[in-house]
């Protein structure tokens, strides 16, 4: 199985983890972005799933590991909204 | 802005990269899972990203490229959404 807490066995969470990298045309566009995204990042509590939000040069990463569908789609939805809203100030 | 097509050259699209990774507690729930949406993996057409779509032991695993974040919530809600209905039929 993999992500199980507290050694209780869950019959019906399965683990789920992956990375979505996004690259940015350069390095300066990733970094506005990023601190605009990270400062989200830091005030949100996740509960259900856990993320580590990065950034490499150009591309910012998101790493997740979530204990269901459900979660794993609430915190995507969320992570890739505040991406485009930073995205969009930019282009103003 | 992303959503140009026609050739003209695309100033904001961002490509998008990734890997999700599903872990089940057996093969056969995940054959069964996974045989169920690769039928709409096979059905519906996406231009806006390009999904793999793959089974491996007790994994599903879904790769994509996306050419925009608003592509890629959308083709990742749809996956998430089938493989929920498909758990969701097993556990009744």
């Amino acid at each position: 199985m993999g992500l199980q807490r507290g050694g209780v066995a869950e019959e019906k969470t399965w683990p789920i983890e992956g990375v979505i990298e996004i690259s940015f045309p350069d390095e300066e566009t990733a970094r506005v972005v990023y601190e605009s995204v990270l400062y989200e990042h830091e005030s949100v509590p996740y509960r259900r799933s856990r993320i580590e939000f990065l950034r490499d040069g150009n591309r910012i990463i998101i790493r997740f590991l979530a204990r269901d569908n459900s979660a794993l789609r609430g915190t995507l939805n969320s992570y890739l909204r505040w991406i485009k809203v930073a995205v969009d100030s930019l282009e103003v």
